[in-house]
């Protein structure tokens, strides 16, 4: 597979998709080693440019970079030129001629990550942007989904929440349809994009309706900043009305999965118990999002099947690598 | 020595503290080197979680690890997601999720790592909590005044300063009083912890009576911004009531150690001439400080005897390892 | 050459430029190497202490000591110890005593780093002083010259702005004139030093006479923030009568250079048309600055000519190291 940009869900077909979840097999059973590093990626630079603040997708990018042995540099708005008015392009070229192999950018702005392409000749990884699309995140639930239910194709995956805001929500609904999941959409109308029923997900107000005999509940977060912008009555309503809490979980299927992007509003999208109860994946979503992410920086590289990537290093500590 | 957690001195035996101080020497001894290098954490990930501004400790931690060819990420307050109210047990269990090591964290809450350790598998040290405790900073000024002095035991220490805010005076209270030194602190009353005398440090307002025949004068930073708090009457009468200066010094034993956590108040509460002078060994203890943390995060990693992990590393400028 | 710290382009002598250069071409190799790391300084410790904002220098300095696998502990202003009132002298003697072996600095305050040379005895490169020196800037448009036109001396280059706040155009000039260049500064009277000429520069308020014949142009970014100093009468008249553009390009040499430090405003000094053009080295000059940076670094650890240096690293992605 010739991967060359991550930006969009959208432009993958299933079998690029299913290439990256293998990938990132090999490279998940490496996190479960004491020493959680291998050369692959050792001598190739990779430029984090987060133009939106972030603790969880850029450390999980840091950790994916350190652990495949690339060098990276890390830089944020502040404290930047940014400031100084320079353009995207204008930074990014700088910062690529300074030979830079891969550009892992987050944006206010949709379409950045795509608009960079067309200027740079280094590899761009799409991670976040706007309220367009995240793909790591995409791939990361769609991991966790299949190694724990086997499959994608034929689940009834059911999204709850804040649609029209979400980055992580369009990039789901793309991948998961690719990879043959029937999926609904379920929030107020005041949040469901206009026209997201073309793309062959199915729409519903109702919570009891959209999480029936579901076999994946996602709830997405809510950014309570959107309260100001009125689309929502108040919190304590839409908590009413869309929070998932043990009794409604039941309605989906019973070995349903939980999943939640995080960071969690606990007690408004989900209450506490279930987001840490049996049922959840939530925190195995994070610990696959590193995996994933060394997977697209492998595979963007030029990386081929990783089986000589993933022989263990040696350290003191651990001396057989156990 | 199975060291879990490094969150208290109150909780290390003297023992514990000697290992501890053993291992740091060996440590110690690479510093001096050109390749201030050794392989022993490689592949070992270490989470900077700095929740207070904070530059020495910071990086003092940070040469540590990269000392011990850890791999590390660092998040502070600033642009994370810290700020949409994430909770510090949301954040750190989903940092470890993602197949970190061990968590160093600083926090302006005390008991906030010990908090820590019953929600993360990760190893915790605590980098300063609050008004509770500092351990590595105890330990590096043991470490300096052993190397120094040759032995704890027996020796009369005097604390001066802010005792009541100050989580280094605490730290050192403890670890000094278990390897069997004789402590006073000397303070104003305000700033002096209610029942701290049964600890078994010995207790005074009189600054010549503290110091009279101190092995050790150990000068505490005056934060400034307790100024507002009406715990002081003002800046100058304090200089003039507990500032340190050659003069005063002589007060002490003629071969004192002059000690201080830095950073420097020069002119409050210690004269230039003095903090730069022979008797001081306040850079010592800087220097000291990395060989300290790099035992910690040693043994806490499940290191043994650290001298297989001391061979060294050799470089294109200093072929030989001089 | 005992380079033992980098201050000033008026400290360096002819042959210790060209030395600089000719290491640097050594480096330059590697960055088009898909592994673009060597080991040279292994186990060297780089402290990168800017207390200025920065993107570009600080991300070329980051990606040469990482090329040079130096370690690196970084600090800027914004949450350090430095809010607390510490000195410089202080935070980089403590840093210094953690034993780092290279400060990199940054600082508003012309003659910053020369203070530190007399207090600190770790090795210190300026990177950039109030309105004082930008050395490394310097050297990696004298390598860019020399790169494309084969030489320094006999050329004919004329620097166009704000000479009187610009660093660069001093560091620029020293270095110049040191290799036998004809330097020409191009501005309005109140943005020139006051006895520049004393230089050996020229200096003239006419921009068709100051780029006659010129074999290199470099045109300086307008910091907008001078505006409000009262220095120039608009902004529109000063692209107007300074700002370069391809018909005034004309006026130089046909093969004319075209440099700029950046980041480019552009429409105000120079058209984006002329920046992006055949002529204009500008992405060049940053590619140029790793390795240049590279060479300091390397020169100031006490490297020696650096054949053995840039052997190839191996890694699985490019297991050649093509």
């Amino acid at each position: 597979m010739a991967l060359h940009h991550l930006i969009e869900m959208q432009d993958l077909t299933a079998e690029e998709i299913l290439t990256i979840l293998d990938t990132a097999r090999s490279f998940r059973e490496i996190l479960d080693r004491p020493i959680k590093k291998v050369p692959a990626l050792r001598g190739i630079t990779v430029c984090n440019a987060f133009y939106e603040a972030s603790t969880r997708t850029r450390v999980s990018f840091e950790l994916a970079e350190k652990r495949l042995s690339a060098d990276m540099v890390n830089f944020s708005v502040s404290g930047s030129s940014v400031k100084k008015g320079e353009s995207l392009r204008d930074t990014i070229q700088n910062i690529e001629a300074m030979k830079v192999d891969v550009v892992v950018i987050r944006h206010h702005a949709s379409g950045a990550p795509r608009f960079l392409t067309r200027h740079v000749s280094a590899r761009v990884i799409n991670a976040g942007d706007g309220r367009h699309e995240h793909p790591t995140q995409a791939l990361l639930d769609l991991y966790t989904i299949r190694e724990r239910k086997g499959r994608i194709a034929g689940l009834k995956v059911a999204i709850v929440g804040d649609i029209l805001h979400s980055r992580v929500a369009k990039s789901d609904v793309w991948g998961m349809l690719r990879l043959g999941a029937e999926v609904r959409l379920v929030g107020p109308r005041t949040l469901m994009p206009v026209g997201i029923e073309r793309t062959g997900a199915r729409v519903t107000e109702d919570l009891r309706e959209g999480i029936a005999g579901a076999d994946v509940v996602y709830v997405l977060r809510l950014q309570l900043e959107r309260m100001q912008g009125g689309f929502l009555p108040s919190l304590r309503e839409y908590a009413m009305t869309y929070g998932l809490d043990r009794e409604r979980a039941r309605w989906a299927a019973p070995d349903a999965l939980i999943m939640h992007p995080g960071p969690i509003n606990r007690g408004v999208e989900i209450q506490p118990d279930l987001a840490d109860g049996p049922q959840s994946v939530i925190l195995e979503q994070v610990a696959n999002g590193v995996a994933v992410r060394m997977a697209v920086l492998y595979l963007i590289s030029g990386g081929t099947p990783p089986e000589a990537a993933v022989a263990p290093l040696l350290s003191a500590v651990h001396p057989a690598g156990r």
